[in-house]
């Protein structure tokens, strides 16, 4: 059975439910943690999975932030230092992700709070996070505000990618299925990913062809 | 083993392999059909998975469009007419869906080459996929230019919202484990998802509950 919600039954729900329903949704989406430090070195961490692609040359991806005056630590310091990790988040370690989204102060390390460890890499001053197998440096590139809600897109490139070997396939494709990274959902909800196909580049009136075997 | 792709690397990579790698970044998502008309009523339908939830009150989603040289009909239609459905996509009809990306010409209605059942709501002239447990109806509020590599963010309101009645849990939350919806992955990949927990809202220094079973 279908139910249907008008644009007024919506703005009826408690502020609760509207928010559970509005932020379900644009659907399961893989999650991250974003690493930063700030001017001072203090590292943050702090959850997202509203990450998009933007573009494959130059490799470019983006961002939602929420209104400065929420007072998130992630974008003030991406503003200042540039340079920033998303690190996928794995069944190991979804708890302390989720944790991360707690409102810590900004002298908080959440590395140390919530027991990640770094890992630094050669030239880059944020440290990532050691048990992501995909760990994704990135320099913002531009911030794009946006007017009707105060939020913020922030557009930046990648500039190195440190991957569990495991993941990588013949055609560059990473398997999400090699490792145990896991998707969320709405404000609260974590999923797991299974492969179930990879289908073949579509032509105009041809069958929609299984290419996941040839691997 | 960590592997290390630095910029060159991923610059010396083929177009394809770099296409592979770089689309794999952001991530596993729901993937969603989004259908629109044109102005001379001709029906669209493309493949989508770079969606995301930009506010919930007012209840705004966005979306990456590629670069109108690149000749999408999607972002023609909505710029034209305003409105669209973003439907969701399960596992019944994932290879239509992928078969809608190929280069049907415009004057191609996608819903019946591909046998896609139209569904008409009320008052909305754009149909959605009655296959999909999820169709929700948006009006184009702004596009915003990414003079970086000419794609262009749609950003929508929501104004209608159809859904599976047994998705809708208590609190609202969408559960995306009652119907068979798919998750998409870089340029071909499918993935089943699996609910496996909700947590409780995140407190400094506090543990992370699950409150799966209270729903």
């Amino acid at each position: 059975m279908q139910i249907h919600y008008s644009s007024e039954e919506i703005g009826g729900l408690s502020r609760f439910n509207r928010a559970n329903l509005i932020n379900s949704l644009s659907g399961v989406k893989s999650c991250s943690l974003i690493s930063t430090i700030a001017k001072d070195g203090i590292a943050n961490l702090a959850i997202f999975n509203n990450i998009f692609h933007l573009g494959a040359d130059p490799a470019l991806l983006g961002l939602i932030c929420r209104p400065k005056a929420a007072g998130g630590h992630t974008i003030s310091n991406i503003e200042t230092t540039q340079h920033f990790f998303i690190n996928h988040v794995t069944k190991e370690f979804y708890r302390q992700a989720h944790l991360t989204s707690a409102k810590f102060s900004e002298e908080v390390d959440e590395f140390e709070v919530l027991k990640l460890e770094k890992q630094y890499h050669d030239g880059i001053a944020v440290p990532a996070v050691k048990l992501s197998p995909l760990q994704i440096h990135c320099k913002l590139e531009e911030i794009i505000p946006v007017k009707l809600n105060n939020t913020n897109i922030v557009i930046a490139s990648v500039k190195n990618i440190y991957v569990a070997k495991e993941m990588i396939t013949n055609d560059g494709y990473l398997n999400f299925n090699k490792v145990p990274i896991i998707a969320s959902h709405s404000i609260d909800a974590y999923y797991e990913v299974k492969l179930m196909d990879r289908l073949a580049y579509a032509k105009p009136f041809a069958e929609a062809l299984s290419i996941l075997n040839m691997e």
